[in-house]
C-alpha cells in the first residue's frame, strides 16, 4: 500500500539506485553444456556413482541416479528462496581423488562448477546461477586426525561444524568458530567464506587458526597444503588465498585447524541499555573487566528483541521488566569459575552503579545461559518468520555502526515504504544486531515479499553509505552473486585488478563458481 | 683439531650433504647495472636526495651523497657477518610515493632491488646478494593513526617495533608481537617475514592480527589494502600474500594492525626440570592452570642456560641452587593480579607436589621478572659471544622437538667435530631453546669459525631430519638466501610451482629480492 507514495522520491541517489539494479547475469556461452557422455565420464571416476552422481539426464545404462527437478531443488535453491539455479547434475564425491578426477573432466570439457557445502550462505554463493555442475562436499565428512596434546584437528571439508564441535567437546576442546548455522554449515564452506561468527572476538580469524588446507584446483590438480604446524615460514602462504575466496580459486577438500581448550567456566549476561552510545560504553567496561575471559560481545536493538519474543515457535519470557532500546549480550569463557564470576560481578556493579546499563541479568546455570544465547541467535529466524528479509552484513567503524540502521529506516520512511519510524508498513521493520565487539552489524529489512522496488531503494544506497563511512559491504557473509559487482564499494580498482589476475592464475578457464565473487567481465 | 677425524664419516647422508652444499648463486646477467644516469633519475624523484640517496658512484652535480664502501657496509652486510653483498646504492625514501617512483625507475631499467627493514634477519633476506639496489625503509617511521577505542594502529613500515610498543604502552595497549630484536627490527620487516616471537602463543599469527597493508609492487604500482576493519570479506584477501613473502612480491610501506590491551598483571616464573619429557608435562600443566592468561611458554636446555650465566656482558645470579637439564619460562598476562597469582600458585603447587618440576622460582616484582626474561632472551647473544653460530629455526611436532638437538649433537660427535656428547671440540656446543608453546625450536651450533666442513655436516642433514619428522625447516625466520633452495624439504613441488607463478604475477621481471625465498631457476 505504501508503494503509492513512491512518486515523492526525487533524490538523485535513488534514481541511481533504480538504474543500478540488475538481475541475474546472463549465462556465459563459452561454458560447455552437460551431455550423457560427460556424465558417463563422471560415473567412471566415482566409486559409487549410483549414490554420488545425480542427474535429470536419463541414463541408458543406469550408470547414475536419474532424478527429477524437484530432487535437485535442495541443491539448486538457497535456503532463503532468493537464489535459484538450474543445474541438471549434482556430484557428491567421496574423496579428494574423486574431486580431482571430476574437475579434470570438467576442465577438459569447459564445464562450469559450483562447489557446495552446507548451503547456509546468505549471498547466493553456494547454488548454481545457471546450469553449473553442483559439486557437493557433503559426503566427505571424516575426521582425519586429532592431536590431543596440541589441539590440532585435520578433517574433510564436508564435516558439519556442530559435529566437529561435539567431537572436540568429548576431548576437552572446541572449534574456534561458532555461528547460528552450525548445525548444517560445513567446515570447508566456513573456510571458503572465511566465516566469522560468535567466537571471532576471542579466537580471531580463520586466517590465523587454519593451519593447513588441501585444495583441488580447477584443472584437477591437488594442492597439498595440509600442514599441521603452528608456525611455518617456508614460502608464500598459499592457503591464505583459499580462505574467503568463496570456492572461486579452488575447492577446499581438507582442513587442518588449531582448536582451543574447552573452558571450565562459561558465564552469560544480558543488559538492557538506553541507546547505541550506551552499548559502546558498556562494551568498553566489559573489555576492561572481563578482558582475557571475554568470549562474545553481541548487541541487538529493540525491534530484533521484540521479534524474538514474539517468535511463535518459541516461548521466551522477557528477562527484564520492561523493554529497552538496545540489548547487550556478553559471554565469558575461562578456566576458573570463581575468578570469572568475581570479574563479572565487578562489571555488573560498575555498569549499574554508573548508570551505563539500565538493567541486567546474569544467567544462573547452563539452561539460562542457553536461553539468553537463544534470544540473540534466534533473531535471524524470528525475522524470517515475519516475512522475507533483506540481509546486509557490514563492518563499520564503531561510532557509525548503528547510524546505518537509522539512516536506512529513515530512507524507508522517506520513500513511503514505512509510514513513520518504528511503524510497520510495506517494510515491516528495519533491525540491527550483531557482533559489536568486532564492529560487525547485521542490518535486516523485513518485508512481506521481495520486490524490485524495495531492493532498488536499498541498493546501492546501503553500499554508498557504508563506503562513505569507510566500512566493508561484507563483513563475514562474503560477496557471492549478491555483491559480486559491488566489490568496488570496499576495494580499490587496483586491488580488484590483481584479484582478477590471481583468479586467472588458478582458474584460467573461469570454471569455478562463475558469476560470483568478482565482477563479471 | 677434530677435523682430523673426518675420515671416519661414511654415512651416505653425509656424502650427499657435501655434494648439496652450494655457495652464493651467480649474478643474473639479465639485471641492469647501476649508472650515473639512473642515479640522477632516482635523485629527481626524492624530496631530499642529499640524505636519501647514497652511492659510491661519483656525482658530478652533487645530486646524491657520494660515499665509500665502508659507509655502505651497514647496508650490505648482515649483523652476523654471514651474508655480504656489494650494492653501490642505498635509497632511503621518505614516503610511499617515493618508493613507488623509485620502483618505476627500477622496473624501467630492469634493476634488481632488496627491500630492507631493520636488518635483524637471520637468513640473509635483508642484504643484497650482488649489486641490488638497497631500498631501506628506515626513513618512513611515522605513526599514521591510532584508534584508542578499538586499538587499531596504522603506521609506516619503517617504525621500529620497540618504538611502537612504547607508543602503545602510553595509551594502554601493546603490540601483538615481541621478539629479541625489537629494539631494531621494523614492523614492515616483521610483516614481510611473518615474524613470530614471544607473544605468538597468546596473540597468534600476523596473518590474523594484520588488518591492512599498503604495498608498492615491483612495477611501482601502489596496492592500497590499508583496511582498518576487523572483518572484511570482500574479495581475495590479497594482503595475506605479502605477509611472510620476504619482500619478494612487493614492498610493504604501511601497516594496519590490531593491538591488544596492555595487561594489568604480568607474572613470570621459571622451572628447572630433568628432561624434555618433563618440559612437555610442565607445558600441559601450565596450559591447564594458566589457560587464558598464559602469554609465553619458553624453554632452554642446560647448555643455553650455562652460556647465559657465563655471558661476560651480564652478571646473572643463577636463581636455582643447582643446574638442571632443562628450564621452562612462563609468563602470564591478565587483568586481575589476585586471580593471576592464585592461578600461578595452583600451578606451582601442582607441578612441585607431583614431581614434574625439580625446582621453580616466581619473580617478585618487575625487576625480577625482567631478569628471568633476560635469561631466556639473551641466549642468542650469549651464544654469539662464544663464537660463530649456525642457527636453525624449525617447527616440529612436540614429541620430536628436542630429539633434533640430540640427533645433531650425536652427528657432531660421529663426524669428529665434538669429542663426546656435552664435550666441546671444534664445535663448541649444540644448544636448543625456543617457543615450546608453539613447537618452535631454535637449534644453535656454536663454532669458532664458520667452515664449509661444519656446514656440510649440518646441511642438508638437519633439513632431512626435519622433513622426516614432518616439521618445517623455517618456523619463523623465513627462507632468505640461506634456505631458498631448501623449500622442498617442507613444501610440495606443486605448491612451489604455484608460488613461482604468484611471484611471476606480481613481479614478472623478478626484480624484488632476487636469489632468495624461492629456488633460483
Amino acid at each position: 500500500m505504501w508503494l503509492a507514495r513512491w512518486g515523492r522520491i526525487t533524490r538523485p541517489a535513488f534514481a541511481a539506485a533504480c538504474r543500478a539494479y540488475s538481475s541475474t547475469p546472463a549465462r556465459n556461452p563459452t561454458y560447455a553444456s552437460l551431455t550423457p557422455s560427460i556424465l558417463k565420464q563422471f560415473a567412471s571416476v566415482l566409486s559409487t556413482p549410483q549414490s554420488s552422481l545425480l542427474s535429470t539426464i536419463p541414463s541408458e545404462t543406469q550408470q547414475w541416479r536419474v532424478v527429477d527437478d524437484t530432487d535437485l531443488e535442495a541443491y539448486n535453491k538457497d535456503w532463503m528462496g532468493k537464489y535459484i539455479g538450474h543445474s541438471a547434475c549434482v556430484v557428491r564425491p567421496k574423496s579428494t581423488e574423486e574431486v580431482s578426477s571430476i574437475m579434470k573432466i570438467c576442465a577438459e570439457h569447459g564445464l562450469a562448477v559450483v562447489p557446495q557445502g552446507g548451503s547456509t550462505g546468505l549471498v547466493g554463493g553456494n547454488v548454481p546461477v545457471h546450469d553449473e555442475v553442483v559439486l557437493n562436499l557433503g559426503s566427505m565428512n571424516r575426521v582425519r586426525s586429532f592431536d590431543e596434546a596440541t589441539g590440532t584437528l585435520v578433517c574433510d571439508a564436508g564435516c558439519i561444524l556442530q559435529t566437529l564441535d561435539d567431537y572436540l567437546a568429548e576431548r576437552g576442546y572446541m572449534m574456534p568458530l561458532d555461528l547460528g548455522a552450525k548445525g548444517s554449515c560445513q567446515i570447508g564452506g566456513n573456510v571458503s567464506t572465511n566465516a566469522g561468527g560468535l567466537r571471532f572476538l576471542r579466537y580471531g580469524s580463520l586466517h590465523g587458526s587454519v593451519l593447513g588446507l588441501e585444495v583441488v584446483l580447477a584443472n584437477g590438480e591437488i594442492l597439498p597444503l595440509l600442514q599441521t604446524l603452528r608456525k611455518d615460514n617456508t614460502g608464500i602462504d598459499l592457503k591464505q588465498l583459499f580462505i574467503g575466496s568463496e570456492g572461486s580459486l579452488g575447492i577446499v577438500t581438507g582442513v587442518a585447524i588449531t582448536t582451543p581448550k574447552l573452558p571450565n567456566s562459561v558465564n552469560v549476561a544480558m543488559f538492557g541499555v538506553d541507546s547505541f552510545d550506551r552499548v559502546c560504553q558498556t562494551a568498553r567496561h566489559v573489555r576492561k573487566h572481563c578482558a582475557e575471559i571475554l568470549s562474545a560481545l553481541e548487541f541487538m536493538d529493540q525491534d530484533s528483541f521484540d521479534r524474538v519474543m514474539h517468535n511463535p515457535s518459541h516461548s521466551f519470557r522477557d528477562p527484564f521488566e520492561k523493554r529497552y532500546p538496545m540489548y547487550v549480550l556478553i559471554e565469558t569463557s575461562g578456566s576458573n569459575q570463581d575468578h570469572d564470576q568475581a570479574k563479572l560481578q565487578d562489571l555488573v556493579e560498575d555498569v549499574l552503579e554508573n548508570g551505563i546499563v539500565a538493567d541486567g541479568v546474569v544467567a544462573q546455570g547452563e539452561k539460562q545461559a542457553q536461553e539468553l544465547w537463544s534470544m540473540r541467535e534466534l533473531v535471524p529466524e524470528s525475522l524470517t518468520a515475519q516475512g522475507k528479509v533483506y540481509k546486509y552484513d557490514v563492518s563499520l567503524p564503531l561510532e557509525h555502526m548503528y547510524e546505518l540502521v537509522e539512516v536506512v529506516e529513515r530512507r524507508m520512511v522517506d520513500t513511503g515504504m514505512k509510514p513513520a519510524l518504528k511503524q510497520p508498513g510495506f517494510v515491516k521493520a528495519v533491525c540491527g544486531y550483531g557482533h559489536v565487539g568486532d564492529c560487525n552489524l547485521h542490518l535486516n529489512v523485513v518485508v512481506d515479499q521481495y520486490s524490485d522496488d524495495v531492493e532498488a531503494a536499498l541498493e546501492p544506497f546501503i553500499y554508498e553509505q557504508v563506503q562513505a563511512m569507510h566500512g566493508s559491504i561484507s563483513a563475514e557473509h562474503g560477496l557471492g552473486v549478491m555483491k559480486a559487482d559491488k566489490i568496488g564499494y570496499t576495494k580499490h580498482a587496483t586491488a580488484v585488478k590483481y584479484m582478477e589476475e590471481v583468479k586467472r592464475l588458478f582458474d584460467p578457464q573461469g570454471l569455478l563458481n562463475p558469476y560470483k565473487f568478482l565482477p563479471t567481465r
